[in-house]
């Protein structure tokens, strides 16, 4: 029987959500457990396997599935290991991959992070088909990155390559969760904007929507509300966002030179709202033989399937 | 007959220096011509290709050669062609592998910048044999770098990627050749230093040997050769610019977390004295994740055949 599906694994802290899908990026069915339940990785394996064999049943049984990609925290595609993620509730090193296929009919399992296996997606299903050098910027609560060169996802020695959101944008600069200061996440993302937005409001003395808000209190999401309402001060934090971000996009440009970086997640629904920005300040900050040579896109997964369908891709590398 | 040998071209803006090479990386034959000499691009191919004829006829003909590897500042890798270099005697894009080719025989020719041929001179020849990952970073004058992913050279979209010199590692800092401000190479190359030395000299008051020298004239080889005599300014003015080396380092890893950062070129040459302030910075601003995981070491390629030999490396992937 021909292996026409592949199946696709976001795992997430909260949750877990699963789906089939077909070459074209169709999502045929899908499943969904939570992972914050399972205190046992062999629990959680099983539960996972068990939702993913009711899956592969509907979908004609082992033999129509190509492979299993994972999208997962601190995922290592080349040990298919789990290493110290902090925000799951299993500790220490996984051999995640190996056990969920000893469960789940031998199928091959091909883990790697959630902002690679992103890349992934955009480049088998997404904006980047037909690409071979881009970059994946994904704008959620923290930022992450999945950078392709050549066609092949950029893993490192280490297989934890591609950490974009740990370069230092501002040296001694907001402190950052990774114990530095000055991370493009803490002012890039959207923990980054609520930051802004609480500095903004105690630095100055500005008319806004946004100061009927508890400071403590603030989402990216309020201030998105208050630009979409035309505050002045809600729309100044998306400048800032963008120029910081087109600063840091000048800089990787100079290391790779991509055909196009790709805006992916949260941050970037905002659209012209904080591409805008970007835009100028990649162009103005950038090295002036790449001028004009990287598009800035927004992604075309949809937010939605986008973790399930990245991971997804992963499976089709399954020989 | 066996195509045992390597053309290197090794295109400076004083002077061209060539040699044929084996696999072993020796060179056997080599010679020279003055770059500055020939204000008519045709007039310097014919002369350089003068000179290739002349030692290939020794190397037992055209037959023995693979290829002719060329090193040139804005050598296009992608089109083969020079494009635009500011301290080169020729204006615009030359179709400089197609000339030199027509001119030798009909040989391929293939063409990069100078620190990427010292890359891949590296990899073929010198300390990252065998590696597949690894960043080249050479400190001259300016600061250029040659990134390896997957045992292949990043050469980007439009084949100019890698221009590490110029990520801005000071926002507003120093003003640097490219009209930017606070890049890399404004604080980590030769001219860095003598910068860092005629600003230490006129913002401190230590005593030091450097103050008897014309501070405008001041060049790395002087402050270099006052660290070695234990002068204390000399060495706090290597200690900063490893310092800031080393911060630049951290954020490459985060990028494509390589095996190896291979420092090579006039400030290497300092050895432990820049050596030992890059490791302390590089590892006190690494990602925790990625602590202790890239090693830190000095190009084996001996300076004065580097250029030529990283060239000719290129030589060997012609078909």
């Amino acid at each position: 029987m021909e292996k026409s599906f592949v199946i696709g694994v976001d795992l997430g802290g909260t949750n877990t959500v699963f789906g089939v899908v077909d070459a074209r990026g169709t999502i045929l069915y899908n499943g969904t457990i939570e992972t914050g339940k399972y205190e046992d990785i062999n629990d959680y394996v099983s539960a996972l396997a068990k939702g993913l064999k009711e899956l592969i049943e509907k979908a004609g049984g082992p033999e129509t599935i190509r492979g299993i990609g994972v999208g997962a925290p601190m995922g290592n595609y080349f040990s298919g290991c789990i290493e110290f993620a902090a925000n799951l509730p299993w500790k220490g090193k996984i051999e995640f991959a190996k056990m969920l296929s000893e469960k789940t009919f031998q199928l091959p399992v091909m883990l790697t992070n959630d902002a690679n296996a992103a890349a992934i997606g955009e480049m088998a299903y997404g904006v980047a088909r037909g690409m071979k050098d881009f970059i994946e910027i994904t704008l959620g609560t923290g930022l992450g990155s999945g950078i392709v060169i050549g066609g092949s996802l950029v893993y490192g020695s280490d297989g934890f390559a591609g950490e974009l959101g740990h370069v230092i944008i501002r040296r001694d600069g907001r402190t950052c969760g990774c114990g530095r200061k000055g991370c493009l996440e803490a002012y890039a993302s959207a923990t980054g904007v609520a930051r802004t937005a609480r500095e903004f409001l105690l630095t100055r003395t500005d008319v806004s929507l946004l100061r009927e808000l508890n400071p403590e209190m603030i989402t990216s999401k309020n201030v998105y509300e208050a630009a979409v309402k035309g505050d002045k001060l809600a729309l100044e934090i998306f400048d800032y966002t963008g120029e910081i971000l087109g600063e840091a996009l000048a800089d990787f440009i100079a290391f790779s030179t991509p055909e196009a970086i790709i805006l992916f997640g949260g941050l970037a629904n905002a659209g012209d709202m904080i591409l805008n920005p970007v835009k100028k300040s990649l162009d103005e900050n950038v090295l002036r033989m790449y001028k004009g040579k990287t598009k800035l896109l927004l992604s075309q997964l949809k937010e939605s399937d986008a973790a399930v369908l990245g991971a997804s891709a992963l499976g089709w590398e399954a020989k």
